[in-house]
């Protein structure tokens, strides 16, 4: 990589910044009036496949809040229907897959198709988007494996785990196979949304620490995660590793690679920081309901995690988690103001 | 008090015992034949608030499998309902508090009633169970103040725990108020159930960990769990402070008090008594999802606890998390036989 000039882009290398870059995870989402009047007209799976759709929410928190980078509108489970499962946006309930993995010869049956075939729709997203996104690096994402396992295994959301967690216990070797599958249709997906114009990659392990000991990550994902992670850098752009309910074992979640390690809110910033060691740049890590709190409470809590980046260089603010739907835009706009007008110590 | 002859108090003391005291969360349940019976004929509420029912399940896996400290049959949200909460617990979907709290004046309209008042049944049942028990040392429980607060505002069980934490950051003096009749109705309720023949006690803070940050919880939940155990020191009977979700900033859980701290199962048994100190009894912490897994690799898990407990007084064994109902109770009467044979090292 020659040295890149976008403020996002630099601190994901470790570079010095004018100011903190700052984007939100689901920053294109239900919040902004803009995106429920289109979902008022396309369902959520229309949206995501339908380029220019997809493209133009991509855009809309670009447009009204000037964000350091974009991430492309899509979700993380569309690629386990191009593997062969029936996915499902229920309103009200959130996704499920009808035809949820039960044996180990399902696991056998899931295809591992190229992107190309069964993403393209986001693919070509990504090409209109960063098209007219200009200087602003588009981000393209992925779920990492366990994440996607635990969603194929549960058929859906869960508060236990104990689908997932009892099938990788009882079917080792199935375990693998359906993990490698997963790191084989991932890392395709992502190095061709690279490829297709995306400044940036993260990778979302929402569950594996919500379900896991930190035996369990090191001996069930680490290996998997590695790999995809290694098959990234061919990449040739910045990799974010994202994940939350690790901060026990933090350590192990970084050693997997990535350039940034994205963090979820439960420790101060510079807790974690310090454990995964300065070097290594950050993302993070407001607590969303910050952002449903009256202005003082949402500044003090800005102003928390900002004294403890302490203007080092390398770092992205962001949540700690996705953006609640219920968040008034006005906080939104009063957050990336004043992280936009904060001095950075060491720029 | 003096020094206690069973295994289990003397753990909770710190004393040496001749082999690690085991029992397990949630022991009287679904996963046991016995149970499911008597729940075919009488409804959850009923089974805790009659006492003949609730001491016959709290003796039920105590004659199957000879655990070394039996758990009073009960549930953390009937003083919920006590406090004036339409609490159901509606099949397949859990506990529901019909008029959950909404506004700060549904705070002040909670009632703060004596326990006897409301918990009646369960206070008897205490007697009639202690009574049959004989040397069994008999544990009382309830919920900590978060983790009921979470429900009371929730209206049941929730992913995201966002009424509950904007209920927090925007009405903190309603939430002083809050924890503070929670922490009277719980104390006077734990102080009686001592007082009725529980050889010990257990506070349940299932939910703080999942939803707060470090600095939340040392904000809104460390000076109630603080007033609350210190209030139990009159029990005159060790107190056990169990959280899950809390690995994260266990010195700050440990920091509110208990004679024996209750771990989670995300961290290996010895790093969290390394960071809490060895002096302090600790309780824990396999998998419950052991219980799913085939014997081999669940001795190997097993075996993996004691092996980091290493023979220290101090060590109950138990899981991390309560039982899945879903596991085989030949795994649960092999994992007690299992336990017992084992020796301790410096017995």
């Amino acid at each position: 990589m020659t040295e890149p000039t976008a403020r996002f882009l630099r601190a994901c290398c470790g570079l010095p910044t004018d100011r903190t870059p700052i984007w939100l995870m689901r920053q294109a989402g239900r919040y902004m009036a803009e995106y429920r009047a289109l979902r008022a007209q396309h369902s959520m799976l229309e949206c995501i496949h339908t380029p220019e759709l997809a493209a133009e929410i991509t855009l809309q928190p670009i447009k009204a809040f000037g964000f350091d980078a974009a991430i492309i509108f899509s979700d993380i489970l569309p690629p386990l229907a191009g593997m062969g499962l029936n996915l499902e946006f229920v309103k009200g309930e959130g996704p499920v897959l009808h035809n949820r993995i039960e044996t180990t010869r399902d696991v056998d049956m899931l295809a591992v198709p190229p992107a190309e075939e069964t993403m393209g729709g986001t693919l070509k997203a990504i090409e209109l988007a960063a098209a007219e996104l200009g200087t602003t690096p588009l981000i393209g994402f992925a779920g990492a494996p366990f994440t996607l396992a635990s969603y194929a295994i549960e058929g859906g959301g869960t508060k236990t785990y104990q689908r997932v967690k009892s099938f990788m216990v009882r079917e080792p070797a199935a375990w693998k196979r359906l993990m490698n599958k997963l790191v084989t249709v991932q890392g395709d997906y992502l190095l061709k949304q690279a490829k297709a114009g995306a400044a940036a990659l993260q990778l979302f392990d929402s569950w594996a620490g919500h379900a896991l000991s930190k035996q369990d990550y090191v001996r069930y994902v680490q290996p998997y995660n590695k790999a995809l992670l290694a098959a990234l850098s061919k990449a040739g752009v910045p990799v974010i590793n994202f994940s939350t309910g690790t901060t026990p074992y933090i350590e192990e979640v970084a050693a997997c690679g990535g350039d940034v390690i994205g963090v979820d809110w439960h420790l101060p910033l510079d807790e974690v920081w310090a454990r995964i060691g300065y070097d290594q740049p950050i993302q993070g890590n407001l607590d969303p309901i910050a952002l449903l709190a009256p202005w003082r409470e949402l500044q003090t809590r800005v102003d928390d995690v900002l004294m403890r980046a302490n203007g080092r260089s390398g770092h992205i603010f962001n949540l700690g988690h996705g953006i609640y739907k219920e968040t008034p835009v006005e906080n939104v706009q009063r957050l990336v103001d004043y992280v936009r007008e904060k001095p950075i110590r060491d720029a």
